[in-house]
Parts: C-alpha cells; structure tokens; sequence
C-alpha cells in the first residue's frame, strides 16, 4: 500500500519543522497516534491533558516557527480549544490535528460516545472554525492538495489550522498529488515605492525610533530586521508583546516602550521622533500601557507582514523580509539619537528580609543567563520581569494578547523540547500555576530540565490590583505545599527549595544556576509584592476598561 | 439602586436551587465575582482552572438539579467549553455566566486582552451556542424576561444555558419585569390516550421489563417512577447510563442490561419481553453493548421527558411525571416474572496477591455503604463498578455519552458540595486523575472529605484495550507518586494510602471506612488488570466502531 493519509500529512508536516506532537490520545484518533508513533522522524509528547497539550505546541512553535497537536474527536478537541484560540492571538501556526469516527458511523448518525448525542458529526469541526485561519477534514481525495492549502495559509496567516481525519480514511492511500504552494512573491514596483517612501521620510526625520514588532520574529524576519539596524544604525525600541524580539544588548536597543505607564524617557523618545517605524507591531491594550501611548499617524509607518503603510498611502503585496532587505541596500548608516536601555534597579533586600518587588525582580534579571527562554506567565510576574534588560541571545515568551493563565507552564514544556540545547527558565504565579500544574511531571518524563520558578503570593495577584476589593475572596486559592510537587511528579533528581526571604532566595537561585538537574524554586513573598507595571495598571484602570 | 442585572440573575438561580458557583475569577467577571460573593445565600466556590469547575458544576447538577459556574470572558470560557458541552451531551441544566469587556470596549473593537485580535466580541457567545440550549447576553432591558426564558429552557430540555454579562451592564438596575414561565403541563386527552395504549399492551402480555433511564432522574421523576412499580410490581433493568436511577435493592430490580456484552440472563429477560416499557432512557453506545441490545420496536414503548411513543403512535405533550401517575392509577398490581439482580462475584484473592481485577472489583463493591455517592470515571473503573448492585440510597454517576476523562475528580467535588451530608466515593484511572488531579486540593480547602481511589494501572488501560497495539507508548504516562499528592494539595488530615496486593487493599479500605477525614487510596494494580465488560468492548471493536 502507498503512502496514508495521515503518513502524507505526517511527512508534510516534518517538512516544515515540526518534530515532536504533543496530545492525548483517544480511541478515534488511534490511527493518528499510531502513524506518529510509528514515524522515526516523529517524537510523541503525551501531556497530562489536551489544554496543556495546546499550550505546549503553542510554546514549541515560538521556538520553532511551528507546532503540532493531536487530540481525540470532541471531548479531546475542545479541551484543547482555548489553547488553540491562544495560537490564533499570538500568532502561533499550530496544527491541530483531530480523530474523528469512521465514516459509516458519521452517516448513521449513531449515539456514540464524545458526541452530544444529536447524530451532528461535523459540529465539533464548526466550533474550531472561528479559532484558525483553515480547516479541512482530510479524505484520500483531498489529501495533497489540502495539506498543502493548510500549510500555506497556517504560515501566511501565522495562525492554527484544524485537521479532522476520521479514522478509516486516515489509513487509505492517498489518491492524487499536489505541490508545495510557493509562499508570497513582493510586486517589485510595490516593493520599489514602499521602499521610496520609507527612505525618502526618514532621509527628512532627525530623530526616529523603530518598533520591532513580535510579527518580525513570528514570519522569521529577524535576521533581516538585525541587518537593517546594523545597516543604517536605526534606534529601536520594543512594545511588551514583542520584547526579545531582537537582542536586548544591542547597541541601537532603547528599552521598552509601554505609553505613559512606564519609562518616561523611552515614551519621550519613541513619541517624540520624526519617523516611527512599526514593523509587525500589533497596537493592543498591554502593548499600548493601557492605550495610553500616542503614535502620531502622520508621522509612523507601519510595515505589516504583507502590506506597508505610510502616510495616507497603502503599498499592497509589499513581503515584509523584501522590504527589510531593500531598505538594508538603499539606507544610509547615520548617527541617529539613541537613549542607554535601562534595566531593573539594583537588588535590594537581604538576609531575612522578606522577598517584595524590589527584591525579586531584579533578582530574577540577574539570574538570567545568555541564551535563555524565559516563558514569563501573564501577570504581574511577566510584568515585573518584562522590564529587566535581557543577556544576550536570551529570549523572552509571554501571551501578552490572549492572556490565558495557566499557559506558561506547559508552554515551557514546549519551548524546552523545541530547543533542548538551551535553557529554559519558567516563571510564574502560584494561581496561574495551579491550573496546569501537572504538566511539571512531563519535563522529567522527557528529560528535558528546566527552572522552574513559582512566586507564591497566596492567590491571583494581578487580580487583587484591578478588582474592587483586593482581599475578595474569589482570589484566593487553595493552599498548596509547591515544593513537595516535584516528588509527587516524578521529578525524581530535581533541585527544590522554598525561599521566603531574600537570604533564601540567593541561595535557591544560585544551587539552581549550578544544578545539571531541573529545579523548582517556591518563592514565598508577601502578597502585595507586586511588579510596577502591575500596580501602573491598577492605577490606569479607567484608561484600560473606559 | 435598584437590584442590578447580575443580582437579579443570582436571586433567580438561588430559587431553582443554586447554592453554589463554581469558577474561576477574571477582570472582565469582576462584577459577576462580587456579586457571588456578596450575596449571603451563594458560596463561591473556586476551582482550579475553568474546566475543572464546569465539571464540578455539572457533578454538582447531578446531585441538585441545577449548577452553575462563572468564567471570564474568552480565555475562561473557552477553557470550559468541553465541560459545558459534557453537560449537555450529558442532560444537566448548568448554567454559564461569562463575565464580558464593557460595552464601550466591544462596540471600540479595541484590542484587548483575553480576545483573538479582531475586534469580534460576539465571537465566543457563538462558540459556545452549539454546546447549550439557549444564551443571551444580559442588560438592564432584558434580563428580567431573558433570564425566565433561560430557566425555562434549561429546565425544559435539561441542557445548559449561557448568559454573558457585559461589565458595565451588570451593574445597573434592571428594567422591567418578568413572571417564571411555568413548565409545560400534558394535555389531557393525548396523556389519556397514551395512558389508554400502555394499559392495553401491559394487558395483554405476560412478561415485561421496565427500563428507567436517566432522564427519570435528571428530570425529577424517581418518586412517581418509584410509586409506579411499587404499585404495579412491574420488573426493571437498568441500562449503564442509567444505573442507580432507581434503587438497586428494590425487590423488582432485575439486574444491569447491557445488550450481549453482558449477563446473558438479563439480555434474555428484557429482550424476550412481550412489553419493554422505557422511560427516558437512550439507546447510546455504551447503553445498548456497543449496539448488541435489540429490542423490538413492535414490543418496546418509549416515554420521552415530553411526549410518548406506542408502536407507530406518537402521543405529544405527554409530560413523563403525569403519564407514571397516570399509570400507577390505572395498572393493576400483577405478579410479573422476575429475575434475581446479581452482583458481582465473590471478593478473590488475599494476602500478597496482587490486585487483579477479580480482587479489586468485589472489593471495591464491597466498601460501598447505604447513601453513598459513587464518581466513577469513564473508563475500565466504571465499566467494573457498573455492574455491583448497589447499597439502598446509593448513586452511581459517570459520564456515559460524553466519555471525557478528567470530569470524575472535579465532578466528585462537585457532588460533595452538594449533598455534604452523604459520603462521596471517587474512584478513577491513573491516566484520567492526572487531567484534573489540582482539583483534589478543592476539597480540603471547602471542607468536604471524599474517599479517593486511584487505580494505577500505569496508563490509559481502556485505551490499551482499543487501540491495534496495547503496548503504544501513548498509552503510557508520566509515573506519579500519587500518594504524595493530598499532602501537596493541602488536605492534611487525610488518610492516604498506597495498596499494592490483596492485603494492603482491606486495611487501606477498613482504615477508609473508618477515618473522619478525607482518604486518598492509590490502588496499584497489574496493567492488565481490565473489569469484563473492558474485555468484552475489547472483543466487539467491530460492533463498536463499525
């Protein structure tokens, strides 16, 4: 027999770089994992659930460029759903590829098992719709040409695509064949023109500022935006969404810029300038310091994926890597204005001083080392960390749009098995924590050995800060013993400590730099010890709600 | 001020007998937040993540008649999607409160966190319609008939609802009025009718077969199903999805029927009636033996909820509690053939042997008290429970249709807190328990003390037994010290043990039975340790899946 349906989906998917498939399995999907299993080129990642599935590929395809799920037929694939709704904000191709029952059984419209017990078979299908940016239920028939449609749209898009495979037509052969559609080619005269308008305003500006945006870095644009600002010596700045976007330490790197909420002098330089030049930068709520940052739009142009806007004037199938490289060849290197980055302050505290802000954050900063992933969950946690200057080639991963807490864990579980030669530092608050907290005992099932980092603060900080009354007793949560989870897990070799006070925690911190071995470090700190940020968006609540 | 939006809403839910939500807080449901818990007559129950309280919420519906649980736009909702889904597949009225951005915010299209991005913030209600029976989104001007019309169709169709609650809107005083809407009543010439054809048929046969379903219990209707055979000394069955819908130490009660899969003798009994009288039950594949029942449409009557089937007549608004009253008036009491319900066998095995599933499952049936509330999660666990007949008072509750593995912890908390004054047993596969595994600390944290088992088999045993290769890696999963979990979670006082043979398991289940605290027993059996009708769904893969 020739190749499969699932086996031609597989080797496509390979293709593309996607290695490791994290899911449950389910009885409809079995000829899914069967074929996944049964690819050498293939490692299956079972997770404890399928939203922590979905937050793993989620993860591994910032690292990766793209990532893979597999999940069984309802039950399965809805889990998974606000996960997948993640990789759709955040601008994560992730293939979300469902079991479905046989074909006979769909006509019969039989009462079976992961239904609703109505006879619809493609409703499940239909619920993921408005979460990607394609969908097919894969035939013998449709096979060639719909994978390559799926690729093509999940990489132009940059977003999640659902694949259905009931499971007597995954193990057919594929009928017909089809070839990788060509990605998006730039019109030259548009590319011309975009180009002549960039350089023809900034030849005018004193005083500019780009903000690489984290679409840069999603489309693979980096190198090229890295060599336009070697080039010509454009400042930038980054947003929150997109911080690490490029290298922290570079020499043209302002520092983050979050409106009015903080960093008074970045918002004077990135306001101030002549020319902005947003490149894939996306203008949301915590991108904007809640809406407060005011971009001139006579004076800003924004260079999206696939379109160019300056002025009045759109410059339409203009690909944002030509553009970057036109601009490399046509514009001059320059002594513009820059501003020294700046990171946290100095750590304070120690001894048995109790671990606040302004003892952790910067604590946290100078653990980092070149190289690292830092996935920081949604909160004050990301918050604080977010403004730490980062070393060199270390990366930082946030959901800074969809902000789902619970993500950062299993997505440091895929970022970890996406780049196993680097190291992986997961932050995070003890509320978030606990929604996902069972995916820690994959890192150990798979060898992969990150830091893991919980700040207890005895409930949903962040949420202390925007609600009405701090002390409600809907932020609360269940009192856990966090250092006695890696045992639990089978995170048999771990390093584990408790750090409640700032002697502690350098202890912690350092046995943890030194250790080959995972580790998990509780930091207990008072329950106000909130980052900043945080408390700028508490103060901002009536700019960010209206 | 008047009473707001969201109160109104909650003083409702509290007449139809609400007394707990279930949730997860967020910015966006702060309003709804503090309204739970600024009401006297409403507990807030916080769970882990959003999945495990619309399981919690729907365990807990089992137990009341009503549930409910309360999420945050998107991010939140969307995680309990599959909760609520199981809900419907599953006949529970929960209803769903979705805290949303203000009006200001929606009608802007700004991008704000916890959406996808696009400026649609309609977009989640939609994904939620396919999964409930009715939605809306509540403001000043229609919640007072929105909220009517909600409860009606819950309680009419006993399926979910969703109700979002714009921020802003949440509130403000309500405008406007409503009268609950009343149930539907039978009509009384089609209920005479109906009553007149079910008379006539019992008449003329000579051996019957009642088969409650559980749409009896789900729609309150035990008392007259229970005064119906006590009155006619009518015989019954029960099928998986029903069992303990009636009490299976009542003298009629004839044993589980479960098509050819299982005991033969109650196969016989039903199928060779002359009459098969069921009553809201549903001929699902985990209810008829993977499709082996055969019940003859000539001899079989079907009482739905709101209408009623004989032969090839149709009676319409026949309501199911008029037509049982109906009935015990009129049938006659008659000596009606019988069968003895067995149970499962003898307890086997002792001392060190190890816990096969002939040792486990008599135990297991053996621990069982008068009163209990039994959680069996989907799986070979509850396929082995299934079929040990009941204390008196006792209820078995799985989630037959829907099948979603994780629902039983959250589910079992769910049912503690509704009927804290009965014992709640749950009992669950090692590969399930890992999905929702936080939600253990829930109990501790609100005072309930459940007996815990968990069965380690070391993977997805019903799945081994399904899938072309049981030895499939997807099969495995992460290998947890269980019994280290409840100290971890904060249930302190708990009794935990960990049972490895024959002797292990009585004292851990004699220490279980004696202990005031919660228990949590990890019952370690050999991989192959399957409950026959696993093996029997082994051996009808084809009957199954087709």
């Amino acid at each position: 027999m020739g190749v499969t349906v699932i086996q031609h989906v597989l080797k496509r998917l390979r293709d593309i770089g996607v290695a490791h498939v994290f899911g449950v399995p389910g009885d409809y999907a079995f000829p899914v994992n069967d074929a996944i299993c049964a690819d050498p080129d293939l490692d299956w990642i079972g997770c404890s659930n399928e939203l922590n599935a979905a937050y793993a590929a989620e993860g591994y395809a910032r690292l990766r460029g793209v990532g893979a799920l597999c999940t069984t037929y309802g039950v399965g694939e809805l889990s998974a759903l606000n996960g997948v709704a993640g990789a759709y904000a955040e601008h994560l191709p992730v293939f979300h590829l469902v079991g479905a029952p046989n074909i006979a059984i769909q006509e019969s419209r039989a009462l079976m098992h992961h239904t609703l017990g109505t006879g619809d078979y493609d409703l499940f299908r239909r619920m993921s719709e408005p979460v990607v940016c394609a969908h097919a239920v894969m035939t013998p028939e449709n096979v060639a040409y719909e994978t390559e449609r799926l690729i093509a749209e999940a990489l132009y898009h940059l977003r999640p695509v659902y694949m259905a495979f009931p499971a007597d037509l995954a193990t057919r052969p594929v009928a017909g064949e089809s070839r990788p559609i060509q990605p998006p080619q730039s019109e030259a005269e548009a590319l011309a023109e975009a180009t002549e308008a960039i350089v023809s305003a900034l030849a005018a500006a004193e005083r500019t500022c780009v903000l690489p945006g984290l679409l840069v870095a999603r489309g693979g644009c980096q190198p090229a935006m890295r060599a336009l600002l070697d080039a010509t010596g454009l400042p930038f700045a980054t947003m929150f969404m997109d911080k690490s976007v490029l290298d922290e330490t570079h020499p043209a790197y302002v520092g983050m810029y979050d409106g009015a909420l903080m960093q008074p002098e970045v918002r004077d330089f990135v306001e101030s300038a002549d020319v902005i030049l947003a490149v894939g930068a996306l203008m949301t709520d915590f991108n904007t310091g809640a809406f407060t940052a005011r971009l001139d739009p006579n004076k800003t142009i924004w260079v999206g994926r696939h379109r160019v806007r300056v002025g009045a004037k759109t410059f339409y199938n203009v690909e944002m890597a030509d553009l970057l490289a036109a601009l490399t060849a046509r514009l001059p290197h320059r002594d513009w204005p820059r501003l020294d980055a700046r990171s946290l302050g100095d750590i304070e505290g120690a001894g048995d001083a109790p671990i606040d802000a302004t003892a952790l954050f910067p604590r946290l900063a100078g653990f980092l080392r070149e190289g690292d992933i830092v996935v920081a969950e949604t909160g004050t946690v990301s918050m604080g960390l977010g403004f730490a200057r980062l070393p060199a080639g270390a990366n930082f991963y946030n959901q800074t749009l969809w902000g789902s807490i619970g993500w950062a864990t299993p997505a440091a579980l895929g970022a970890a098995l996406a780049a196993p030669e680097r190291r992986t530092v997961l932050i995070t608050g003890d509320g978030s924590h606990q929604m996902t907290v069972q995916e820690i005992g994959a890192f150990a099932r798979y060898g992969a050995k990150p830091i893991v980092l919980v700040i207890n603060n005895k409930g949903y900080l962040i949420e202390r800060l925007l609600c009405k009354d701090p002390a409600s007793v809907y932020n609360d949560i269940a009192p856990w013993r966090y250092s006695a989870l890696p045992a639990a897990f089978g995170c048999d070799d771990w390093l584990v400590a408790r750090a409640t006070n700032c002697a502690e925690l350098d202890r912690a911190l350092a046995a943890a730099d030194g250790a080959n071995s995972g580790a998990y470090i509780e930091i207990v700190t008072p329950g106000d010890a909130a980052s900043p940020l945080a408390i700028q968006f508490h103060n901002a609540l009536t700019a960010l709600y209206r």
